[in-house]
């Protein structure tokens, strides 16, 4: 089966409008605060949240929103998370019923999301103001403005889509995300929002999207710190007309694979825009004993401040990549373990069973130059494999979060 | 009961000699890199290591020597780990086999430990010299210059020593440490030596260790990566002439109590001098509901990099040390936490309930401003605390680790 990449982001699934704009909870002018994503017609929804204890309003509002499979639409403001505000619930559920009543839909078909500062008290005038103008001019071209809107620490807009054919029916998953990390508190709260015009019941959604999401976005880290509002949705609104998707089988994994596209993609992007990173670092572990050590190996070495130093300094410093799988909490014989350091310029083997080998430093440093690093750590004791995406530690992660409220 | 500090620090316990020099394990021939610590009479003693999978020759072939609850020597080098070597153990044998017979005693008495480049062979010609060098030179003036040979990224020497009576007995206990951190791969090891000239049984001397590591090392983090050449030891020689310890009471208590007093030190001067630190950061949590979780929100806490940026930005934004309180992996109620932050300038509640208060901007930077900051978390929910210590995450970190071998 073929998935191609396609332009328009969360718009490029039939059905779909969206935009972004100024609506003034950030200072900055020119920079957009407020997004909106809108299906024609009625769509099943999906989400996965963060972990943390302390928990976003937006996301308590979402979840009871969410809880009967449907949604129609997505409004997400940056500049302020609506975390840890003795009236944030309220606010939140607010927000959702201005949108609806401006999208003509069911306030709980509302899917809403913030990004911001924790715990400052979020303002819903200019929010309320900025729904009125936005509604009217959502449009299929709206993506970008929508992805813009979302950003915070982000340099870089985020946006994918992957089409693929069931059959007859042309079937399209789009996507937008923020973040700097899943991990992030703050500003780097992780966002991502997924579109599908695909015929696909609620419970086949949820499955798909818990399948790929422990595979993508949770294999993400730039700093460790898990944010109080990251948030996956998804959104399928079944205008491609394919047979309704409501069991496992071929057209299930059909679009498990399109959404494991789009997903990757994100975290990708994310990882390689992490906050004051230069380098996009993915770690593949293969031969792991479990699934589960394979995972936590991977995010072990790619979450070491020393790798991730090292990286940053192009020096190929294999002895704290072994030091990183040696502290990983799972069970593992690590003197079977080999290690090598690959980019597009080239591939090193620096570790065999556990102990280093000689390799050129000259040649390392020309890998280790590149933008985008692959350490591959082939275990050697089992069939398990996981990877994960993170980027380098820089000045500039200190700068953005030495000095990020004032 | 009174506990003094008092000075000459390893050699302030009876009993005791040290020295360092610069062997050449180094090329830079003003930093000294070898130091032996030599008791006059037996010992008993006792150590702990690191957990981490990958573990330094020298901590297998110490774990060998002190099976039998006995030591009189500790050998340490910089400059290299002697760990991923495929001949490490054999070296690092034969080094203890060396400093024995220049001492005089069973190779089976040395401790031997190691910190610096990990996967380097090892050379063991220098080390040979240094220690028919050192040898014979070591004095009760020594312990300084043993401290300074074991530096490495430390910017400061290290030692403390405690004094107290067992009625007519004066008993001390002394250490050196060096470290940016337990947790620190390569150079930054974490190794403490502690010597005492109380009269306890091994046993009991490792019954002691263990109670006072688990409180003061293993409540230090830096960065998160946990070296694989950790060590913490104690030798006592029983010179103090009190009656031997070999059970628990009010002699013991006091002995632990000793040794707490200079492992805080020690653990304090090794935040403080973290890699890159501007300031030292202690996390006080108390009301926990158990002593573990007491410990992994005070750990969270301590090692969040985006808490430790905000320090180091002397910027108040507790959203970020209520989300590392909310990430932490044990079961706990959010919302009965309260936050103070403290310096010599001040202190200021931040948050109540798990809610954030209103606090003057320009009060709080007065606080963080300082050089040592007092996080307090009261959970009101339970009878538990514990305190863990680190500091600020900072462009200095960056530099000494992005750059490090070259």
């Amino acid at each position: 089966m073929k998935f191609n990449k396609v332009n328009g982001g969360v718009c490029a699934p039939k059905g779909f409008i969206a935009g972004g704009i100024h609506c003034g909870i950030r200072k900055n002018h020119t920079k957009k605060d407020l997004a909106i994503i809108f299906s024609e017609t009625e769509c099943t929804a999906a989400a996965v949240y963060t972990q943390n204890k302390v928990c976003g309003a937006p996301i308590t509002v979402t979840r009871h929103n969410i809880s009967d499979g449907r949604a129609r639409a997505v409004i997400c403001n940056s500049g302020n998370a609506n975390t840890c505000n003795s009236d944030g619930v309220e606010k939140a559920a607010l927000i959702c019923k201005l949108t609806a009543k401006a999208l003509g839909i069911k306030p709980t078909d509302v899917i809403i999301a913030s990004t911001g500062v924790i715990g400052q008290p979020i303002d819903v005038e200019p929010i309320a103001k900025g729904i009125a103008a936005l509604a009217p001019i959502l449009t299929t071209d709206g993506a970008k403005d929508a992805a813009e809107a979302i950003m915070t620490t982000d340099t870089k807009l985020k946006e994918c889509a992957v089409s693929f054919r069931l059959g007859p029916h042309a079937i399209t998953v789009g996507a937008m995300a923020k973040g700097s990390g899943m991990i992030n508190p703050n500003m780097a709260t992780m966002l991502s929002f997924i579109t599908s015009d695909a015929a696909i019941t609620s419970d086949m959604l949820s499955a798909a999207l818990k399948a790929v999401v422990d595979d993508t976005y949770n294999m993400l880290t730039v700093d460790g710190d898990t944010s109080t509002n990251d948030m996956v949705s998804v959104m399928a609104n079944g205008m491609a007309g394919n047979p309704l998707i409501d069991s496992p089988g071929p057209g299930f994994d059909a679009f498990v694979t399109a959404l494991k596209m789009v997903s990757v993609e994100m975290t990708r992007m994310m990882a390689a825009d992490g906050e004051g990173a230069t380098k996009l670092l993915q770690c593949n572990v293969t031969g792991a004993p479990a699934k589960e050590t394979a995972k936590k190996v991977a995010k072990s070495v790619i979450s070491s401040s020393l790798v991730k130093t090292a990286m940053f300094g192009a020096d190929a410093n294999w002895g704290r990549i072994l030091c990183a799988i040696g502290y990983t909490d799972a069970e593992f014989k690590i003197d079977r373990i080999d290690v090598y350091i690959s980019s597009p310029a080239g591939q090193i083997q620096v570790c065999k069973a556990g102990f280093g080998l000689p390799f050129s430093e000259a040649e390392a440093k020309q890998i280790l130059l590149e933008k985008e690093i692959l350490i591959d750590i082939l275990m050697n004791q089992g069939d398990f494999s996981a990877s994960a995406w993170g980027c380098d530690l820089t000045y500039d992660y200190v700068k953005i979060n030495g000095d990020y409220r004032t």
